[in-house]
């Protein structure tokens, strides 16, 4: 080696990584003066700069941590930021030494002045799968550089549904009586197959373009905020898409569960409450991936774990969300789901979150909501849980057979485990979602019990979420099939025979279908004791159910009659209930009702009654 | 009215009372120096005594308190006594002014020494009906002024089955392992038909003279306990016979539920729970009566409560008893309930109690175990509860198809639900009781699902209850139909053709049921790992549900194989329970067994294996 070369290599050596390195991203790419989080680990990713040192100059804003992993591309930088800091602009800078390697830019904003406020029992819930609601934006079913295109003949292929297709419709929505609009994950599924579903995310910080931008998004939450309708973010904790950029250069080693290769997940949900649980059952069911397409978090690794909080927090301040639902809650790290729900709901005390746990079991679910004392000190944060003991007692009493056991009762007997749960009345109610098949085609088209089951979920406690397109029946089949229950929403394209938005073509029993959801949602959300009232039940007898709804002088009596003809039901068993009121007013037609001795139930048909007088 | 009539009307008005007052019952007969439950409130009958004053005069021994109700012929005295008292019997005299109008004899006895030892998970307990056990003395099948008669062939007759018979065979019950006896009730049911169940008692100080006599009975408890065996009291607190003799003069209109006029329960048990039920539910649960001969007691009354708990605690401390199983929990009031197993168990702090919640829901069974935090406020005092939540996943997941959900999986998500428990440990397992058809029945006869049944119970977590005869493989029919269930032990009766306690006769099939049953529970009760070990179990596969106990350097595995051909069950997911063990003795055979990458599981057939080594 000659002195030159050797000096050219030195030269080399300093000055070549220092002019070579660029950040492929920063995330999260800004944050909030003002925030109770004011700590922002951020993520820095760019080949090799994990030897740079990072550096950045803004009045309040000082970086206070650095850590890297054993990726040599990646930095972790936290920054805080001062409640004196100033909003604006300025560079991450990365340096070899004194040299600055690289920079970008990165951002703090002032907060929107009011605080997203969540949701309770007052809001009813109007669940969508985006890609099968309306086509608003036809320009966007194609995206270059995305693996998917819409093929709208394919049941499991993308229909070209978007954001701007929600955007139109929020009228719609609003005028069926909803205020809360929960779609299926929005963000990018860059996945070659299946995308259109939303649940293996391949960017956490990005709407997928197909369905929009993330302006689009901010959009779509503030004009239905105009409409009276909260945006709930439908959030994926568990797993990511196997095309998510992570899986081309992970993180760390630990960061994706079974060193990034799939092993598959045994669901033995219980493993997680049971102490007799073996652990290798327990890691199976939080470290076991869903599919091979879905690689399964370790929310144990702290930078992940921060980094998934952070993300959350910055969607709800960014689009001013109305709540999170969570997707697969207790398949992620117990311990994580934890921090996680604190710290959003410590930042947004008035927030609302639920959890889907997929358990018949009220003792699993109620586990996982705020308040409750659990034998295994887990300490729980989540505002709400979606009901599923009582979503799978509906369905299986409307089908049960009227005999003592059969009937009504598992619906009462799973009412009744209220006890188990902190706050019930924060539970959200649902007789179908995305991931079931439809009631109408679990109820083998019987449009009577159907209409049973949505006034149900309607009038009981908590609040309840409706799937989109059944008001106009969309059935599917009976077996769980998603591409066909997820059906495009009649009208939602430019050229469907029939337009659910409109009304025309329409059958007439979809009509009398749209009309009774828009009825009965409309009469809820104008009803206040549907939303305060104290729920008191009466055990079923010969086919009926009879609850109420107690709020002070205002009372509304519910009598669900499953039988194939009209009942007579004494009304002697329910004076402590009726009180003084010896008339109502049928909530559904407006019909005046007299209390005599009985009261005669229409056959398999839902009465719900505003009482004259109180209790 | 000459002024000799009216003299002696005087006469009559003054004295007559007087003369003809009889105390035709105190109740308790008895009570104990140096008692924590020292103010003993004695009822007192007879007829118009309620007009008369209470005296008694004997050292450390004083009347507290004098209650009448509207019954003319019922006194409460509550009387104290010293820890200074001494023994002996005394007058309690009632007087008319200061003419003793009547007296009855009373008692404080000297406490024997030891304190009884209650129950737990070291224990295996033989549940016995003891009119169909063994006629130990056929003396007393008849019985003067008794209603019923023993009648054989009667299947829902009293067949002649008595203490005597239990006296003559706790040899036989030692032998098969077994360190608890259970009999179903033994007091007075002085009924007109079906008398022999024991739970529509007549008179709650006396065993039924067609079992035997109240010293018999302590007798028997003697007696079992130089055997090593404890003696159960099967407790009725919700109801009694409708011949009982309070039936013929209530001692206050509130005595009874629903004025002691029948009305039928609903059975609603999920009301006491649940926040929503309506009130008049709730009371048609703990109120309404099980059967028109069975009147419900009304334990609000205080009179009542006290009477209850006294009766409790008089005949634990008379017999020396083990343990109490209470009937029918739950339809009893529940404050009072919590007040009588308080009571109880300040008492004897080392005792135990089980009761009956026949309940799949395990939170609705917990809500009733010592220790557990109620949102309801209720706070429990019971030791320990009927398992019926597994008992009834044991027999469905038996006869479960052979998929995920099928399988073992009902009953290992049974056990999961454990963290609903403060003591789950306590919790008494049971495959079948004397309400239940027999799990031979259940399983249409294959004695290889029996064997892994009684396996199971014999080796999970808790206490194992065994029913009297299916060791010899009683049957009785598939559907509930308890005089047939409840049938005679052969050899029980003089003349029998098969003996189950000396083998005569048995069937080698019976023979062999036998020797399991034997081998299993002697096993058990000579193996503290069985006792204290703690229960790991592992999610069921292929039809394989596997399980250790485990203690410091101690180890039992359990396989449970249920498939109908030998299975190589792969031993890596065990590895954490096996440790460093390479072989182990099975617990039934005393064959060794070698453990290498795989075990074989003979079809059919649990396999106990006691490791060498520890994990």
């Amino acid at each position: 080696m000659t002195r030159f070369t050797l000096l050219l290599c030195l030269l080399l050596s300093a000055n070549l990584p220092a002019q070579a390195a660029t950040v492929s991203r920063v995330e999260p790419e800004n944050w909030w003066i003002g925030m109770k989080h004011r700590q922002v680990e951020l993520l820095v990713h760019g080949d090799g700069i994990a030897a740079l040192s990072p550096r950045l100059s803004h009045p309040g804003v000082r970086i206070v941590d650095v850590q890297a992993t054993e990726n040599p591309n990646y930095l972790f930088v936290t920054v805080d930021i001062g409640e004196d800091a100033a909003p604006g602009t300025f560079d991450l800078e990365l340096l070899d030494g004194d040299t600055v390697a690289a920079r970008h830019p990165w951002r703090i904003d002032a907060r929107e002045p009011a605080p997203p406020r969540g949701f309770d029992a007052s809001d009813a819930i109007y669940l969508v799968t985006p890609d099968r609601f309306a086509n608003g934006d036809p320009g966007n079913d194609i995206v270059a550089g995305l693996k998917e295109a819409a093929d709208r003949a394919n049941p499991n292929g993308r229909h070209g549904g978007d954001i701007a297709g929600l955007r139109a419709h929020l009228d719609y929505i609003a005028g069926l009586g909803f205020t809360r609009l929960w779609p299926t994950p929005l963000l990018a599924n860059d996945q070659p197959g299946y995308s259109y579903h939303g649940y293996a995310i391949t960017d956490l910080y990005r709407i997928d373009p197909r369905f929009g931008s993330n302006d689009d998004y901010v959009a779509l939450a503030r004009e239905a905020r105009a409409h009276g309708i909260g945006l709930i973010m439908d959030v994926v904790l568990n797993h990511i898409g196997s095309e998510h950029w992570w899986m081309h250069d992970l993180p760390s080693r630990d960061w994706i569960n079974h060193g990034g290769r799939f092993a598959p997940n045994n669901h033995r949900r219980t493993t997680i409450q049971d102490p007799h649980a073996a652990p290798g059952d327990r890691a199976g069911f939080t470290d076991g991936w869903f599919v091979e397409s879905m690689p399964d978090l370790n929310q144990r690794n702290p930078h992940l774990a921060r980094y998934l909080i952070q993300n959350t927090l910055w969607w709800i301040e960014s689009a001013g969300l109305a709540g999170i639902r969570e997707d697969t809650f207790g398949y992620a790290d117990a311990d994580f789901l934890s921090a996680w729900a604190k710290a959003v709901m410590d930042e947004y005390p008035d927030f609302a979150m639920v959890g889907e746990e997929w358990s018949a079991n009220p003792a699993i679910v109620a586990h996982w909501q705020r308040g409750k004392a659990n034998a295994s000190g887990h300490v729980p944060h989540m505002t709400s849980m979606m009901d599923f003991p009582v979503h799978i007692a509906l369905r299986d009493a409307l089908l049960r057979p009227k005999v003592w056991e059969g009937d009504w009762t598992p619906l009462y007997e799973a009412l009744a485990n209220d006890f188990l749960y902190p706050d019930p009345d924060a539970l959200v109610v649902f007789a179908e979602n995305h991931d079931s098949s439809r009631l109408l085609a679990h109820l083998d088209g019987d449009i009577h019990l159907w209409k049973l089951g949505m006034a149900y979920v309607a009038t009981t406690r908590g609040l309840p979420q409706f799937y989109y397109g059944s008001e106009v029946l969309l059935r599917g089949p009976r077996e769980r099939n998603d591409g066909e229950l997820r059906a495009d929403m009649p009208g939602g394209w430019a050229g469907d025979a029939a337009n659910a938005f409109t009304g025309e073509g329409l059958s007439a029993q979809q009509r009398d279908a749209q009309d009774f959801v828009r009825r009965l949602f409309n009469w809820r959300k104008d009803t206040p004791t549907m939303h305060v009232g104290k729920l008191r039940h009466y055990a079923p007898v010969d086919g009926v159910y009879v609850y109420f709804r107690l709020d002070g002088d205002k009372a509304v009596m519910i009598a669900l009659n499953r039988n194939d003809e009209d009942t007579a039901l004494r009304l002697d068993r329910f004076a402590d209930s009726l009180g003084r009121a010896r008339a109502g007013t049928d909530a559904l037609t407006g019909r005046r009702v007299a209390l005599g001795d009985t009261l005669l139930l229409p056959a398999k048909t839902p009465l719900i009654l505003e009482l004259d007088t109180a209790p």
